[in-house]
């Protein structure tokens, strides 16, 4: 059978007629021209999201969704030939609320009858380079999960739509796959890329998106667009546009039918020699087209009248209104057999010296702002979920998820955690962040969440503490400390808090006092918080949270206080703990290796930071300068911040000990190592940059070790699989190097790794980055970029972050660095990562009348390989649970395995009473999941012996109480 | 009977009742705000008209007037509160041609309800500086007949609408008057003006338009709108806007409803104050706005709800969608006593420094161009009224004169003939009046209007005789030419046929021999023509013609080749013929007096070239430039081109003399005297105006001589009435004069004067230009203009004609020069323009096998007073007449007497039977014209003694066959 378009089993048989029609008939002996009309629009960028919405700030850009929404309903209820798709939930969301119930009617009629359609459908099109998986699956969720309530399965997107994104992600293919889409289009890859596969008809194909899951499981089919997303050239009717319209008055001056007619089949025909079916498709719309929607389908009505009106004297080019999906049924019964892709589209270039890599690292504080809110995120939804009904009223007022839910899903589009936003847009995701923060604040006050009582104060304090700043701490003598696990096993966790006294004592829930630590507050610290803060040192503990629940302890202030112990200057010659040992040039102050003292493995290591002066366009080869999105060193040698550091040693006691480098004013870093953690942590410290110079800079911390790396090293694909990367080279296409830095930038999310046959080093990032392996045994990853002019691409602002003062963004952030065997490197650098990117929440209230010491929700922790994506409140009576298998299918002996869990078993407080299985998305039933099979070719499926890649192996699992799914 | 908004009466009952509710219900103890959505659509300016129509070229400007009406449509039909007005039939016509029969029922509808109302509904919105009166009832015609035939009385303009002319003409209010308008609105006006009115609550007035006409004929209510024709500051919803939306939804960012209606109301009692009722209006559109009306109205919609929400809270401000009409029929009903205005509004200035006088003059080849064209289109219109049905079909093909109607009435454009479009929209205008040209040359070549027989070639040779190129004269020995007469008297006419034999018989109808005179082209003639002709001679004869009717010659070319007398160097100390004598200082080739030897008056006269050194806006008190709209000397002393002339004389027999005067290179002048004339012909040749020196140039003639005119000129009105003009001075307010040349230039269409007790010296001009008298008995003409920048009034080009050779654009033209007394002065200029303005046709013919000697289409010549200004074929039964009396109410004892004329017996050869009156513009039966009546105080009204002003009087008389009107 041939899967329909629009499935609706709400539908009765006569307008089943209608959707049996819903894709229009195409000429099999005939070139199919498929005219898609449709929309870009940015879910903030130039403006913000609510100016895009309203047309606010046409100033900056001419552009308001509402009118577009408003005048494509006109056009298509005008005509029933016409077509239109729309993407963005985020922006179709705001209009449907304010259209009235007639208007609702006439928009079902159109997505009933396929006339409207809904493409992508997630609340934005996230982001592919510097966003993570658990966060892209929950916005588009949250957007199709709209689309479904709202239309039902007619109102279920078929079609993956990135037209925009810079550059393609392995594991959105995999996501996309695994939430049923059957095809996926896009716009942007690498010129060269391109020229190969114009050259050998090779623009559609099968993306094997995933090295674990069987196939086609992870299958996507992809086609690139011929032309980015936009129209022919000469073919651009929106009112942004000055191609001609059609003159077809032969009464007025500059009749033009004939020509148009004329080069649009030149223009059909020599398309055509670059795909393999008789249907081609045309993109007829651009950034925010369509606000006068009249201009488009006027003039495309007349070019397809004039254009098949040439049929008659044989021609054999046939126009006509389509949709992605329409154009996609019409490949898959073409019935070929598809090349098959295995690596990902990573990095973009559009000319030899314009590479995309630059916005992996763009905004670093808006990319862990993102990230932090994220784990957050997930926190409130647990807190939702083990809360019950009434979690959403605290002592602070009212509570919610949704409020961070829509700011996080809205953050991930492809111009907001990207970095390549305007300033003030950038302001505005921050804002709505800030606003899903409150929101969530008073989950985390709930009384039956976290211990009763009248509360004072409350802070969810992780907010500032990484620059030492915590209000409940500072003014008082006694708090209770509570630390959320969100993560389905315990977690050993390292609190610092910020404080005035200088003694304390920890008491655990039990009564026994735990180990902890006074150290003064560092002048680096100091700087950056300026008069946000005035505590003047740290109490650090560390502490263990059970699986889904809290744990709480009361912190007092002693009252003999002594002094804490200051860090001296100097350099030590090594600092350890009981797995590490890290040793440092006394002379430079400087790492110089790394071992680990459980397996025995040292390496080299030399550690520094560095920047790359910034191109300012000025260079015969190319115009480009750096910019938001771009990366273009004027050198390809870094020039060293300092050769030295000065150091101050902390080495007293046995909760923490650190180094302190200063290597100039606007660069610091702590090495620091816990007590009983297997990871080093580099907590660096990265600006004011300064810019006095006239150069802007491209700040790198670079690693260099003896490990034997051969030209390859690894970066993860959304947080998720890691993919192999060498230097200067591409694995389908003979690559042609031009920039040898920038060219091999790629992005990370969570991790990177270099590694020979005895040595890995691991280093685990706490927000996306853009990093590579220039030398063997080196790494280096992009921390910080002050730029000076805008790149061109269309933000029209130099990327140059004013921070609170105006004096330039001070970033502050954290690798945590893991030297193993490569075969053991998963087993650490999974859960190491995992716990970085879903954060426990500490909380801090002041004169605590009561404690509840400790809640789980969990009966038990879940094994090593599964990870607890998800746990929320779906609606009143179901609740929303992913749970993943985080290992690679090859990377850990172990843990790659297939597990087994045990849903009724696993809560604490809550009955499982039935369980449902959906897609990946959670807009379809499971065993209701009919995607396009397709033929493939070429493609070497490599996976490793020993893995049988069945149900439970790397794949997400996803339940509601009434349905579930594994895969 | 409170006069309906629109009263039809095809309707029936039920839709009366629409009728009767077609302006929206007022408050009368409000503040009532009538916001009247419009559109402002040039029929030509920075693109041709087709290009706006379509939407093409949108590089230069986005405007696209299809779009706007369909969207407007659409708009309309959503709700039936909103209103919309439309004002340029040259695009409705356009559009309403290609809508389908649904389309134009619905629009119908619209207009049958009043929710589309037409206002002004001219063709276009004529400029009112260069326009002749003549073409401007024309193009009103036009308009207001498709109109009339397309939606009957409901689509009947009540409200006249010149939103953008840049200075009104008191001519143009008088024709307002006279077609049916019952009030007049417009943007533009002197800001000493407008802050006096606002001062004095006078910002609407009747305006007396006429010192000839009883009132209330020429009366015209005429109000001053508040922002030109622009919305409020910061309330323009405008795709091409950028003022903020509406954002009524709370839940997202920058909701702004309050703030909004805070300063709505605001700007509304802040504009109440100017003005004298509770009712305002606001002008909600501009240029070419309303292409997407969606994002208008639905952001009115909101003004409206949010603003009268504030009602129940005791605002006293009432917003509502309104038209002109209704607000006018707001102020009717509020039964005020109003000003009357008596003078005109010229000129108009936007600043101290920012007189927009340049373009009474920009363009004047253009200019003299639609003036032939106006000759011609005439001419046309009588040759198929005489020549019956099958006028259309000539030897040549089918001809038609609606191609020129339709030309001429696209070129009286405010910026078409005003000179101030973009070249090639210039270009545009030349070119579509050179087709309507072609079109009427297929009339002129009928064999029932013109002598039968097998035609070979034709010219309508006056388009190149001013440069001497006809190439039918240039190679034929004998040539049969034709001179049609449209005026309802016998002119006697000078023609100039270019001939390469320098001895020709010209044959009278009876056999005799007309005298003849062959006389060498000149060198200044040779260069302009360049390769277009080579005729080394001219062939000079006066020939008569009579009403209505032509005269055939035959001219044939002698055996006997005397060479002609060629010009002699020299100045003769005089030039005279039966009427007239010039003398000349030998010393500079110079005139220096002219004599009137009937009356035996004389007068000093000395006549030279200047030029303005055009601004380039670079000086301390304003940086405004010369530019198309623009008049702005750096210095107010001209600069003299040459204080001699090089002269040659051709003095030799009876038909003409010539003193042909050489001031440089680019300046010359023929002083031209025909025996039998009683003015002075001056030919000017301006060009090409050399700009290598980098400064723009405006050259003007100046005529000096010692007549006491004591700061006083005079001169017309759109061609008809005269006004006084007094330097430095403003009838009506205190000017502050802020520049003492561009500030007192008047725009002229066909002739100035000054006089004394004594004497009167009257220039009549062959097109429109701007003049002025800057010293008692001084008279200036602005010829040419070419400048090197942009005045930034949005043309965007400095004006600097190319000409063929893009050296620049030389001009040639023509002042006729009459000396008379006073009170003889108008019987000698009216006939004197009036054929001038509407010339003989000049036609020849090669080897005619036969001759018809005589036609004329009257029975006699009308009595001097009456003119006939149109007599064209109005359907297939009817003919539109119209007789004018073209005599201004005290200028002539004898002529400006009533007159009568007897329609029966007007015609030779066709039978009247039946005559209806109609109003001016022939889209109304005169009886059934019921023009509000409005009270007036302040106006004097200066009529003179002896002259009643009834009937016949200066008014203008337009009759059909079957109707008849005469006021």
């Amino acid at each position: 059978m041939l899967p329909l378009l629009c499935f609706c089993h709400r539908y009765d048989l006569l307008s089943l007629y209608f959707l049996l029609q819903s894709c229009p008939a195409t000429q099999p002996s005939m070139l199919n021209v498929h005219l898609v009309p449709h929309t870009h629009d940015d879910v903030g960028w130039l403006k913000t999201v609510d100016q895009y919405y309203y047309g606010d700030r046409n100033d900056i850009q001419h552009a308001g969704v509402q009118y577009i929404l408003d005048s494509v309903l006109e056009q298509l209820l005008a005509d029933p030939t016409r077509r239109f798709i729309y993407v963005e939930t985020a922006f179709f969301f705001r209009w449907w609320r304010q259209q009235d119930s007639a208007t609702r009617k006439a928009v079902t009629m159109l997505v009933n009858e396929g006339r409207l359609e809904f493409v992508n459908g997630g609340w934005c099109m996230s982001d592919e380079a510097t966003t993570h998986y658990s966060a892209v699956i929950d916005q588009m969720t949250l957007g199709l999960r709209f689309l479904n309530d709202t239309f039902g399965a007619c109102g279920r997107p078929r079609v993956a739509w990135h037209i925009d994104p810079f550059g393609h992600a392995r594991e959105h293919a995999s996501m996309f796959a695994q939430m049923g889409y059957d095809g996926f289009f896009f716009g942007r890859l690498d010129y060269q890329d391109k020229a190969r596969r114009i050259r050998d008809k090779d623009m559609e194909m099968v993306w094997r998106a995933s090295e674990s899951l069987t196939p086609p499981t992870a299958d996507l089919f992809t086609g690139v667009l011929p032309n980015g997303y936009n129209p022919p050239a000469g073919f651009c009717w929106d009112q942004s546009c000055n191609d001609p319209p059609i003159r077809d008055d032969p009464n007025l001056e500059d009749y033009n039918v004939d020509n148009v007619v004329k080069r649009f089949i030149e223009i059909a025909n020599d398309q055509a020699k670059m795909y393999r079916t008789n249907h081609i498709i045309m993109t007829m719309g651009s950034d925010f087209q369509y606000e006068n929607a009249n201009l488009w389908y006027k003039n495309m009505d007349k070019l397809i009248r004039y254009v098949n009106a040439k049929q008659s004297q044989g021609s054999k080019v046939n126009v006509l209104y389509s949709t992605p999906s329409c154009y996609l049924q019409g490949l898959h019964q073409a019935n070929l057999t598809w090349s098959v892709k295995m690596d990902d589209f990573f990095p973009y270039a559009d000319g030899p010296h314009d590479f995309w890599t630059g916005y992996f690292t763009s905004r670093p504080a808006l990319k862990r702002y993102e990230r932090l809110s994220n784990s957050l995120l997930q926190v409130c939804n647990q807190l939702e979920v083990l809360g019950g009904p009434n979690s959403r009223k605290g002592p602070y007022g009212e509570g919610d998820s949704d409020t961070l839910q829509e700011a996080m899903s809205v953050a991930q589009h492809h111009d907001a955690v990207s970095g390549t936003e305007k300033q003030h847009v950038a302001n505005d995701y921050a804002k709505r962040l800030a606003r899903g923060w409150a929101h969530c604040e008073v989950l985390g006050s709930r009384p039956s969440t976290t211990p009763a009582g009248r509360l004072k104060e409350l802070d969810l304090s992780f907010q500032r503490l990484n620059i030492s700043v915590c209000p409940a701490t500072e003014n008082s003598y006694k708090v209770k400390h509570t630390l959320y696990n969100p993560l389905s096993r315990m977690v050993s966790w390292p609190v610092r808090l910020p404080v005035n006294g200088s003694d304390y004592m920890v008491l655990q829930p039990h009564g026994q006092v735990l180990d902890s630590q006074v150290i003064p507050v560092s002048k680096a610290t100091r700087k950056i918080r300026g008069d946000r803060g005035y505590a003047v040192n740290e109490l650090v503990f560390r502490v263990q949270a059970p699986p889904v629940g809290f744990r709480t302890y009361v912190v007092s202030q002693m009252s003999r206080q002594h002094p804490p112990v200051a860090p001296q200057p100097g350099t030590p010659l090594s600092m350890e703990n009981q797995f590490i040992r890290v040793t440092f040039d006394p002379d430079t102050g400087l790492m110089n290796s790394l071992t680990n003292l459980e397996t025995k493995q040292k390496i080299q290591l030399m550690q520094n930071f560095y920047w790359y002066n910034a191109s300012d366009g000025n260079s015969a080869d190319s115009n480009q300068p750096s910019g938001a999105y771009i990366f273009r060193p004027n050198s390809s040698t870094p020039i060293i911040v300092s050769q030295t550091a000065k150091t101050y040693t902390l080495k007293v006691n046995s909760v923490v000990q650190e180094v302190q480098q200063e290597f100039s004013p606007w660069v610091s870093q702590v090495v620091r190592l816990y007590w009983g953690s297997r990871e080093l942590e580099l907590e660096w410290t990265v600006g004011p940059i300064p810019v006095e110079d006239s150069l802007g800079k491209e700040v790198i911390t670079r690693l260099d070790t003896n490990i034997n790396s051969s030209g390859y090293f690894y970066t993860d694909s959304n947080g998720r699989e890691m993919l192999e990367r060498r230097k200067d080279f591409r694995p389908t296409w003979d690559l042609k190097q031009s920039e040898p830095v920038a060219g091999n930038y790629y992005p990370i999310n969570s991790r990177i790794y270099i590694k020979d046959k005895v040595n890995q080093l691991t280093a685990v990032t706490d927000r996306s980055q853009g990093a590579s392996s220039l030398q063997d045994g080196s790494l280096e990853i992009m921390l910080h970029r002050r730029l000076l002019y805008d790149d061109v691409r269309g933000v029209g602002e130099p990327l140059s972050e004013p921070g609170d003062d105006n004096k330039g963004l001070v970033v502050r952030g954290r690798l945590l660095l893991a030297l193993t065997p490569p075969k053991d490197a998963a087993d650490i650098h999974r859960p190491l990562a995992e716990a970085l990117v879903l954060e426990p929440l500490s909380q801090v209230q002041i004169y605590p009348p009561s404690v509840v010491p400790l809640r789980k929700g969990l009966q038990a922790s879940l094994p090593p390989a599964v990870h607890l994506l998800t746990l929320s409140q779906w609606d009143q009576e179901s609740v929303l649970l992913r749970l993943e298998h985080q290992f690679q299918v090859t990377e850990s002996p172990t843990n790659s395995q297939p597990v087994t869990v045990n849903l009724k078993k696993l809560f604490s407080t809550l009955e499982v009473v039935g369980v449902s299985e959906m897609n990946l998305s959670a807009n379809q039933w499971k065993d209701e999941m009919n995607r396009f099979d397709w033929k493939t070719s070429g493609g070497i499926v490599t996976f490793s012996t020993g893995n049988t890649n069945e149900k439970g192996i790397f794949g997400m699992c996803q339940s509601c109480l009434h349905k579930c799914e594994v895969f």
